[in-house]
């Protein structure tokens, strides 16, 4: 039997996703701890929240069962990304590091954890749709990047999608020689259970202030329901899958986004006075939604890349009840690649793509890949 | 820039599925070996058909231009499997061998060169839906299998659903822990065309028989349609799915698999003979298809596993007009997984499942895999 080797894991961010991940984090361990081929022993040596840091100066690895109250009790404030890529780097084994959070000064400091030989998985956008620097410094950095990069390596399946596989299936249908030539869907488990409230197919459904209130009330959409409706967190998915496939995208605010926070309604101090006037702006919904019921059509919120032409948009657009995006149903995603070998219908990817368990095991499936390269 | 390395690929088969590769071969080598981070040479070394066998004693490149005119002109006979393992097992560099055939005798081969270090990437579903022990023998001899193997890499995606992302979904879902509950969808191209011209939603569709000439002269079925209607190849890639989720189905024949092959009809000498003879029981089929119209439904031919039964099911199922099997179109394959994490709406696959280039895609997909693990 091999001599086991030992991987180092470091993460950021305990909320929802890291909370799932870590938990997943102790199955995976125990499981390739066990593999007779090639044992790989896993430990967790640094666990960070915005207020604490646990780790230990000698790398001792930290309890996967009671790192909450051991972070709950730990004493040392939040280490700073420079201060945690100097521990990680010193280590005496491959580092991933896992990024479970939406920080963006984490992500601006992906190049550095990379070039010092650290691998990076993550769910975390910002680090992908932010400027196009941030992504040239990344992906020259890293080992399975685009130039001479020999530091760690990076993926970020969850970063859309959550668990699904739209980036992994679009490298590879890229890395094979097709030609994508469309890409479009639905890219929010938010927008999705909205608009399948609002409009759903056969008729019915309610006014829209009263679904964004209802899908609130469900846990569907952030704190502020404004973080959603203003179409930024789906723009910023078609940001990183343009790039995927090749395009220069500048940022996620570089081409067209309907948002559907009206004009005047921009101004409201609080998520809560928003949501007290939307209702005064129904009758602009309810305008479009006839409208598309005339044409026999239903309303949905999309995403949708032109790669021939190099555009993106983000908005509403009308589809027939029959097209698989109005059949969606629940808070799902749906992605279809038009591509060259698949021709006229579309290779479709369609599945929850929100949830912590979900957004988790996309991480999960990184960290495998990654160790798998080590 | 780091030194280029040297990767060679041997392929059997050079039909369809063969010739699409050979083409995405070219241009994946191409790109390899300017790539400035790691430039790898992939060179062909061993191009053989059913007949005839390409290859020189020194492992000089096979031309990736002229193959055909070359193979044509060659006077070796083809190698046997125990020969051409002989031969790669030899070379001074790292070998890939490309099976694209559905050629049972190259299958059981494949522990023979996995052992001798030679990795295994096809699209053959013999291999994986054959005896439950040649299915041992690979995954215990391979590197990326069960056991202490140390041997060659062996990947598959092709052998379900040709380039959509079945197999390596599955396994990711299966690794990183999440509990896989029912896997159920319409496996085959043929089949897919077939229900959908029969019985699309909305009404109409011709007679059964009629539908199958139609099938046939488009191309859609087997020379012989008695080949797809026997379920034997919806029931080996369930066999496969079955396996990677960890049932140990003995064989693709050990589980209940419905076929479509009228009992009297069992008999005929050849394929015309049946397809002439098949309208006489158009009756038993318009029979099904009222049944299920008069409940609202259609008919579909599907393949389903439940996991937590160990249950592999394959033949015709109702559906409602509203699920997304009724509603596939043209010859697409739809794959749904039902699992813990995903509740209760599936994760979805769709998309064509068959044809030269996608096929090839999923070969190519997997080169790149075994190219960056070597």
């Amino acid at each position: 039997m091999p001599a086991p080797r030992q991987v180092f894991v470091a993460v950021i961010g305990a909320g929802g996703v890291g909370r799932c991940f870590i938990s997943q984090l102790t199955s995976l361990a125990t499981r390739l701890s066990q593999s007779t081929a090639s044992p790989t022993y896993l430990s967790l040596i640094l666990l960070s929240n915005s207020k604490k840091t646990l780790h230990s100066s000698t790398y001792l690895p930290l309890s996967l069962s009671s790192w909450e109250s051991d972070l709950e009790s730990c004493t040392t404030s939040a280490l700073s990304p420079p201060e945690i890529a100097d521990y990680l780097a010193a280590a005496q084994a491959p580092v991933i590091l896992v990024d479970n959070t939406s920080n963006q000064n984490i992500a601006d400091a992906y190049p550095l954890f990379l070039k010092k030989g650290i691998s990076v998985v993550t769910p975390n956008k910002k680090a992908f749709s932010g400027s196009y620097s941030l992504w040239n410094d990344i992906f020259s950095a890293a080992k399975n990047g685009t130039g001479t990069g020999l530091g760690g390596f990076v993926f970020h399946e969850s970063s859309v999608g959550a668990g699904l596989p739209v980036i992994s299936t679009l490298k590879e249908l890229v890395e094979t020689g097709d030609e994508v030539t469309r890409i479009e869907g639905v890219f929010s488990g938010t927008m999705s259970f909205l608009f399948n409230s609002f409009m759903p197919v056969g008729g019915g459904g309610g006014k829209f202030a009263a679904e964004v209130k209802k899908a609130k009330e469900l846990g569907y959409t952030e704190p502020d329901p404004r973080d959603d409706l203003n179409g930024l967190d789906v723009a910023r998915k078609l940001t990183i899958l343009a790039r995927v496939v090749g395009l220069e995208v500048e940022s996620a605010t570089s081409f067209p986004v309907q948002s559907l926070i009206p004009k005047d309604l921009e101004s409201c101090k609080s998520g809560d006075e928003f949501m007290e006037k939307l209702p005064k702006f129904d009758g602009d919904m309810e305008k479009i939604k006839e409208e598309a019921a005339g044409e026999g059509k239903v309303v949905r919120f999309v995403g949708s890349i032109d790669v021939g032409s190099k555009k993106v948009n983000v908005g509403l657009k009308k589809f027939d009840t029959s097209h698989p995006i109005a059949a969606l149903k629940g808070s799902d995603n749906i992605i279809s690649f038009y591509t060259k070998r698949y021709g006229e219908n579309p290779l479709i990817i369609q599945g929850a793509g929100a949830g912590g368990e979900v957004t988790a095991m996309g991480v999960t499936g990184d960290l495998t890949k990654v160790i798998r390269f080590l």
